[in-house]
């Protein structure tokens, strides 16, 4: 399969501020984005890609001279991919507060002068549904052809459903919810203590004591870890496996590495802990609890969802605990009660909450046949 | 129903080592206790109640002057109660390495004049079972009419009949398993990490500094706390309420507390720092991760378990994720390959893993039946 080849990131600049969920704006910020494939003449076949927590603008392909440096849904998206660029325009934004280019915490706050840090204001799906709007402004597409996401991806893609009925013609959510457990709540707060209560956390403003609150961030990506994969797929891929059997084959009786689930979480930790944001980790584990759009309509999601013009895709894995199938039935059925058109297809995939990121024959087969129908939709339309 | 009334722990100690299964030894030790009820003449009613994690000797009753006192299984444990202390001479003895009064990392090392801090040995579940052997030898108890857990306490009970068959004529395994899955030990090590990441850990040595790893504790408390309640009982008790909501009704775009089960947890954090050890945690733990008796067969549980000799009664609940029905399935199955007696309940309740400590009337009521045919089993052979 051809690969997109080597790809740029852009950046857009906005002067005129925007105003936040909160109550606070932003009175000036940047977004950095990357886009793949041809924008066609009337500007109808343009695609959102919407990233999840840790991923970022850069969706497909890669860059010039980084070999590794393949885009996070690089599988999906591509010329003759699921998501196939020689047909769509896609676009992927990093969201405002994350740590890939887009305005964030370590960013100079042009108030104090010097980084934000926990003085960055709290920003929403919502907030994050506006700012790409406006970019979307400045490119002159009026309507999505689709705005796709996974997990937190997955929630921009269902506001945008409900926030801009008339801007998007398809709505693909996968792997997401239109709104956090308590458990998943629980799992986001135990994330941000072990944050907080890193002494190199500085109140958020480790940026000028030139630290960084490793130890803090490491035990929330652990965690959080966990919550992506499933339990039999740890089974499968770790079970009690130690990390020396070769070597020594018995326990250690200390407090270092015995196992090799240990070792891996550990890597996983230690690596997330070098590039990623406290900051940025902390703000958007806060948007995805306080995503719940049925809230304004006294929980009744149906409600919410009856001012929706798209049709929609949905697709959940049965192992997926983090956000189970249960969590995308709900939204069907809301989508039902509204009489809209909705395609839903649980996926029986071993790999949790993190398939909706790997390969799977069936799962990249019904995302490209229903990119099909979204082409014959956009294709029949200028046809008539 | 009548109270055990005032109880009041007893100390024992050993001054003959305990050697450890990690080839170290314990030269000299102590070993805090209760006993409720009257042992008979010939020392056949003893039942040995274990404890799990957080839990101590301290199995019923009240201390006299603190009315808030009672036992962490009272519930169970008591006159007429499910294990009936009109009936049985019930144990209950803090292990090696808590923080309850037996000898533990807080204590000083003979060897060094300090306190052990992470110089104390790592114990295991075996090591566990060994030491209260020797106790059970000095009150001249050969026999237990029973040994009885939850959770970590029932992986001591399993131990006892695999290490001891001859010593107890029934072995009672409550929402325990056999060995701790990936995922299992993934949630332990992420406790681990954020003490040993504490800087108030010091290498184990906090006591000489005059600290605590209150943030690393409160963080592992917080996660484990997580895996011992259901899904469906968090999403029951605090689903998405916030904390304030009466006075603002509004997210607060903060990393402060909005919602209820934030409150909840940090309060169960904070309310365990004050009072658990650091070290302690990380011991038992480890404890918990080791405990594999099928290891030495090769994986064999039923070959593991060939050897004992007692009859056995096991309970899971359904929505326990931490230790499912089917780790309990499985403990049953080896059993019945070995044409052991086996009485098996899954108890439908709603707690999840902390539903094994909760007042439960079908399953209060099981125990006290299988207490029944434990009595009738003693007596039958006294009249024999």
């Amino acid at each position: 399969m051809p690969s997109l080849g080597y790809v740029t990131p852009q950046t857009m600049h906005f002067a005129q501020p925007l105003p936040l969920q909160s109550g606070a704006s932003l009175r000036d910020y940047m977004l950095m984005y990357e886009t793949y494939g041809t924008l066609n003449a009337d500007k109808s076949n343009a695609v959102l890609v919407c990233h999840a927590l840790n991923a970022s603008h850069h969706v497909a392909g890669e860059y010039e001279g980084q070999p590794k440096s393949q885009g996070w849904w690089d599988n999906m998206v591509g010329p003759g991919k699921s998501l196939d660029t020689d047909k769509f325009f896609v676009i992927g934004i990093n969201n405002l507060g994350s740590c890939f280019g887009s305005t964030g915490p370590m960013h100079v706050n042009p108030a104090s002068g010097k980084p934000y840090g926990a003085a960055f204001p709290v920003v929403t799906v919502e907030d994050w549904v506006n700012a790409q709007a406006r970019l979307a402004d400045e490119l002159g597409i009026t309507q999505f052809a689709a705005v796709m996401g996974g997990s937190l991806g997955g929630m921009q893609a269902l506001a945008w459903s409900i926030m801009y009925p008339d801007r998007l013609r398809h709505c693909v959510v996968i792997a997401s919810t239109a709104k956090l457990s308590a458990q998943n709540i629980a799992f986001n707060d135990v994330a941000r203590q072990a944050i907080l209560s890193d002494p190199d956390y500085h109140g958020g403003d480790f940026y000028e004591h030139g630290v960084v609150p490793k130890n803090g961030l490491r035990v929330a990506r652990m965690v959080g870890h966990i919550t992506y994969l499933s339990d039999d797929d740890m089974a499968e891929k770790f079970g009690r496996k130690l990390r020396d059997s070769a070597e020594a084959g018995d326990y250690k009786f200390g407090f270092g590495v015995d196992f090799e689930i240990e070792s891996y979480l550990r890597y996983q930790g230690d690596k997330f802990s070098e590039y990623f944001d406290a900051n940025t980790y902390l703000l958007i584990t806060k948007a995805l609890d306080y995503f719940d759009p049925a809230r304004a309509h006294g929980g009744d999601l149906a409600k919410t969802l009856s001012h929706t013009k798209a049709k929609f895709f949905l697709a959940s894995f049965t192992t997926d605990w983090r956000f189970s199938p249960e969590r995308s039935q709900e939204i069907v059925q809301a989508l039902i009660c509204n009489r809209r058109q909705v395609t839903y297809a649980e996926i029986d995939a071993p790999h949790g909450h993190d398939a909706f990121l790997l390969e799977d024959a069936r799962y990249m087969k019904l995302v490209r046949a229903y990119y099909e129908q979204v082409w014959n939709d956009i294709n029949k339309e200028a046809a008539a």
